[in-house]
């Protein structure tokens, strides 16, 4: 009696004293727990003294994704797809306005084709889900099912890694003349690539994405293709996810398997780490070639066709996350939120509740109107200190809190995610107010991240300076000779890669950190994810 | 000389005779031919005559999706995906609309998971593709790539042929109280069901679709769930595919591996065969124990969840062009139109095309203005005759065609592709006539098809009458004593089975058309694919 009486009597004086996070404390009084109260009790760690398990902390508590019993395979959660919902109508729409359409390709790809294209199987070959069986049968010795012997596949069965391969093959029987092309595809698929390591939205066993597999006539209209779409990712980049991203040309040996070029968007994480966000690459005649794509060309010839391939994965989904989010969790961009908007009632007893709610239902609706997502958190079981925790956490851009004061008063208080500022304004004003916020919120958290890339972005010239502070993280911009050798010695040495050689520069030549040889311009250089 | 001369000759007269489908007989004279040219060269098959090859050629020909190298396995190609992808958006409207939201979950199964529940596994286990290794290596004896036997894994795993115990195993960790009740995901997803016997859309060892999985507090709340669905497949097929359904129950032997009761939607071909479109399934508790999940409810006990799954897939392609298309292609409700106006401009010489094209493009503008989706067909290496054959083909409901005269006097033609009539209408009235068109077609689509029902739906008392009449195809309105006996021995007797148990039926009892025992009401039999 006396314990139970101590732990009410605990129970009370946090509620006073932390009304924010009393029901994280609140264990053992409370039955009935929700997944959502169990998640919350444990505290999300903390960014700087872990940078990975908060990473991960967000993505599991934020609901965004979770470890499957597959080894490697994420579940995608319904708030985290939502997100990725988002990024595919965005992403989808820029693609058909630049011509594109989408298609499917099997899953499947004969072992056989895979080897057609030599770089491209040393490539995958290492990492290939293979099917091998098409039957399973009662355990004769046992309880359970076990693996048919007698229904082998004559030709395994590789699950698609990417699928370059099984499209050229089809591209065969689409392509007669010149006038057959471009094609201009696009697929969303899931795709698998057997990591050993494994991080959840970064590096998964099986992925979601979208692949773009281009045909052309000429190798100059194949090339303006992969530059096209490698700036479609940059806008989407910049204009929807708030991330700043470097455009330019990775280095040979840094190329997707196949490729005789590959650009890319990088960004910078909140640790300094890069992140490869988006690639095109320019295929040349290699796939052709490889499944024997011939076109009757305009003279009357016959010629092997272009090729590019680009894609952008649920990788996404980590550059989103660790571009952006604080301590307190996410914070997402209002384009990609999948709720704008969160209004919270303050209230005592049942009545207070349906008129505060009544009043937000109305304001709710003019939001809507105008295109913004709102949701009304009426849940009657969780103190408003807890929902406030929970939509900071899942990173939605402006709360608006009216209570019954401000009922009298008509008043509402608005804080934003990004800033956790608050302000407090006439409930009239919420209609005008609230969207020129989310729009403001959308441009501070771009302008931040630029903000935080310069100030971790360095030129640097002394191979020894370098090897000290690429501990730090940040991008180092560095002259460097264009040998692998150098690049791999880098690599070797310091674990920096060179992300990419951007397109845009300042023109300075100069001398290679490492050989002092010649150097046409500085490249970016950084550990990467 | 001679011969060339003849063939000149004889091509100068077709293209007299046959405007329509001249190009069609132009092979020898015509270099560069592309892909549908060379598609075109073939006739579709009569519909009359065969059945079976009208409809693989309408699929194929008509751009829809073909056979892969990959056995089972189709290419869905750019025009039949857009059809899905108008599909998929409407559906995933009414989805949300009625409170689901979209997950991902893994693609593989352990296949330790299918055995959890006995019947599910009896159901799927014969038709699995089985991943047992993840990794190739170079063949030690030659070349290509080999399966590297020392990366077999420890669980073979299971390409997902539908997702229940992947997601009631995660499931299971979401839920804790009634709070977290419901939950109401769906997906959309590949799924793999390895079928000796495949045709394209209806029958794929590949498919896409989506499957929703709910779980629930009380019976009573997934029964209403699992109706709740099936009535927005109905509407859907109605509305959307102008595809009249009929919404019952199955018998036991036809329900879902592992479901306590299966609703479904069941659709009648142009040859009077059955299609399933849909299904909707009460699983009761099933899966819940399968998993041990269970919530602790309102009153303090913890019980197991209910639950239901519910899926459609792009065997609704299959049903869109069976039940409505014609000899000359398909025949496409505007809804699910890709394109749902082509403009053919009537021309000689460029001055005239680009005349034509001109004017075409104002109208265009001021139909997209209304949401209509208009293409102007100005390729200037086909006869206005070989466009006409190739959008009825693809099944575009409304052609307009504008020629030299046309352009004098104003006029435009309007033609429809349901019923293949013309009229000829000022240019200025084509903004208000296309919606009210379109509108039209979709109804009369409809109406046709119900119509067609009706006609091929028949009460039958005298099973040798039935025994007769089954081979005319139909649907066959017949008393049964409700045991699965009568109902294998009739399907063993004339490969009909009982495609439904109606939920709209008028009251009337009856005597078992085999057994003479009392019946309830009468149940749907039919051939069926």
């Amino acid at each position: 009696m006396h314990l139970l009486f101590f732990s009410k009597f605990l129970y009370f004086c946090i509620s006073i004293t932390s009304e924010q996070y009393l029901l994280l404390f609140n264990i053992d009084t409370c039955k009935n727990r929700t997944k959502i109260e169990e998640d919350m009790a444990k505290e999300v760690n903390n960014r700087e003294e872990n940078y990975s398990l908060w990473y991960n902390d967000l993505v599991t508590k934020a609901d965004l994704a979770e470890n499957s019993a597959v080894r490697g395979c994420m579940v995608i959660k319904p708030y985290g797809y939502a997100i990725w919902e988002k990024i595919q109508a965005d992403l989808d729409r820029r693609f058909k306005e630049t011509g594109h359409v989408n298609a499917y390709f099997p899953l499947f790809i004969p072992k056989s084709f895979l080897s057609r294209e030599a770089e491209h199987v040393e490539g995958f070959a290492k990492e290939c889900a293979v099917v091998t069986h098409h039957r399973l049968m009662a355990n004769p010795n046992g309880a359970g099912v076990v693996v048919d012997p007698d229904a082998r596949l004559e030709e395994e069965l590789v699950v698609r890694p990417t699928s370059e391969t099984i499209i050229w093959n089809t591209y065969k029987d689409w392509i007669k003349s010149y006038r057959d092309l471009p094609i201009l595809c696009n697929q969303w698929a899931n795709v698998v690539r057997w990591e050993m390591r494994t991080r959840l939205f970064l590096r998964t066993a099986e992925f979601l994405w979208q692949e773009g597999h281009t045909a052309h006539a000429t190798k100059e209209e194949a090339i303006e293709e992969t530059r096209k779409m490698v700036e479609v990712y940059a806008s989407f980049a910049r204009e929807v996810m708030a991330l700043p991203v470097i455009v330019g040309r990775k280095t040979a040996g840094e190329r997707f398997a196949g490729a005789l070029d590959t650009l890319c968007i990088e960004a910078m994480m909140q640790d300094g780490k890069a992140l490869q966000a988006g690639t095109s690459h320019f295929l040349g005649q290699n796939f052709a070639k490889a499944f024997d794509v011939k076109f009757a060309t305009k003279e009357g010839g016959l010629e092997y066709v272009w090729a590019t391939s680009w894609g952008v994965s649920t990788r996404l989904m980590g550059a989103l996350i660790m571009a952006h989010s604080d301590n307190n969790g996410l914070i997402l961009p209002p384009t990609l939120a999948p709720i704008q908007v969160v209004m919270v009632p303050i209230y005592k007893g049942e009545e207070e509740l349906l008129q505060v709610t009544e009043r937000m239902r109305t304001l709710k609706g003019a939001l809507e109107a105008k295109g913004i997502t709102v949701k009304i958190d009426d849940r009657d079981h969780l103190r408003s200190g807890f929902k406030f925790a929970e939509w900071e956490l899942k990173g939605v851009p402006v709360r608006v809190a009216i209570g019954p004061r401000d009922m009298e008063q008509g008043t509402a208080e608005l804080a934003r995610r990004d800033t956790l500022t608050k302000e407090l304004l006439p409930q009239t004003a919420l209609a005008h107010r609230i969207p020129e916020l989310l729009s403001d919120i959308q441009e501070n958290i771009y302008k931040k991240a630029v903000a935080f890339r310069e100030e971790h972005t360095y030129k640097i010239d002394s191979y020894e300076e370098f090897k000290e502070r690429i501990e730090e993280g940040g991008f180092f911009l560095c002259h460097w000779d264009g040998t692998a050798e150098t690049e791999e010695k880098i690599k070797n040495e310091t674990k920096a890669t060179i992300r990419t050689i951007p397109f845009e520069h300042d023109g300075e030549t100069g001398v290679c950190m490492v050989t002092g040889k010649p150097s046409a311009q500085r490249v970016v250089f950084a550990r990467a994810y």
